[in-house]
């Protein structure tokens, strides 16, 4: 019984790091869909982003019946407590990658992404990628250092979408379509990389134990 | 102790309820500073997002507390969980009231918002606000019927986003900045919408008593 209930834990974090990968397919897919104005690509991202709404309705269930089922205390409960909140970052992030499709499919067969954009919003994506492996990689080991990594590499999100931000401003020869989608997408990649924080922040609530998550809060209040 | 234990739960509600109506003075505060312009009060606004962060920590920690402490089951259980979920959203719909009133203050001297849209930008404030209060109130007495109109409401506001959009996309005379910040503006309230509808459907959840909250993810992915 004991044994069950201990596997069933390590299967609520296989199941965080499958729905993780669900994510970056997803994410990887979307990018590619924007930038190449692949029309059935992105209506593939979109297709697929209630698998990812069903795991975390899976997962969650899953947690609630531990919960329910075996009163877990101390560090079984701040699990079950983190999974909680972690599988709702991943299902946001799935719609934050189907958001960044559906901009590619209101723009077909016109590319949303401007010509002088490309190059960054290819790494604002790039940078969203590896922090939502990297955050995988730390629900996964509890590498704290890596966590510490992704939250250093989420100020390049930042800054870039301020830079693209400053540059629509005082750039000319955009339509305001264009601006409009630049201004989501750019918000989207940045949110994505926030999402990650707060996953890998969770996990650093796992591991040093303090009573509550007071550093998983995605703290979006940023000057742009 | 049964009774101190059935009067946290209560307490816990109480809380919920206390930290949906500083989101809502945010939110009417946001949107007054943004239409007029109003920069010490869009300051407030900002340096009050703290304050409901700090609210969200709190009621999480009482949260966290009652599970280890109380073993709940069933409907006690299903509070708990949904506790948790509905501080998250509340804590998200601060940082987006702070997101409007950020935006009011990198635009002054100048009005962010452009006189032909003053009206919607008004009107989608008031849903947004409406849908809050009505949600606190769901939370307080758990009114389905409540809940139910707070769904339909929320189309509104989906609609008045894409009503904006559409003007913007085909008018003229915008600046590329008033692009940036109306897109974004549409986007916070359109959020704020979403928000609440999460809160009354995990308030459904608690009351139906679903397994799980099958229906407590905001599903933001619409055309738009």
């Amino acid at each position: 019984m004991r044994e069950a209930y201990q596997s069933d834990l390590r299967h609520l974090v296989d199941d965080l790091v499958n729905m993780a990968s669900m994510v970056e397919s997803a994410l990887s897919d979307a990018t590619d869909a924007l930038l190449d104005g692949d029309l059935a690509l992105a209506e593939r991202v979109v297709a697929a982003d209630p698998h990812i709404d069903e795991r975390q309705l899976d997962l969650d269930a899953k947690s609630v019946e531990l919960l329910a089922r075996q009163s877990p205390v101390a560090t079984d409960l701040r699990l079950l407590v983190a999974s909680l909140r972690m599988s709702s970052s991943l299902e946001r992030m799935g719609d934050l990658c189907a958001h960044v499709a559906l901009v590619a499919r209101r723009s077909h067969p016109e590319l949303a992404v401007p010509e002088q954009h490309r190059e960054q919003i290819r790494r604002m994506s790039d940078l969203a990628l590896a922090a939502l492996r990297d955050a995988a990689q730390v629900i996964s080991d509890r590498d704290l250092a890596l966590a510490a990594q992704v939250e250093k590499n989420d100020d390049e999100l930042d800054e870039l979408q301020q830079e693209i931000a400053r540059e629509i401003g005082k750039g000319e020869g955009y339509t305001n379509t264009q601006i409009v989608d630049l201004t989501l997408l750019i918000r989207f990649y940045e949110r994505l990389g926030d999402h990650a924080v707060s996953l890998v922040r969770r996990v650093g609530f796992l591991v040093t134990g303090d009573a509550v998550d007071t550093l998983g809060q995605a703290t979006d209040v940023t000057e742009f």
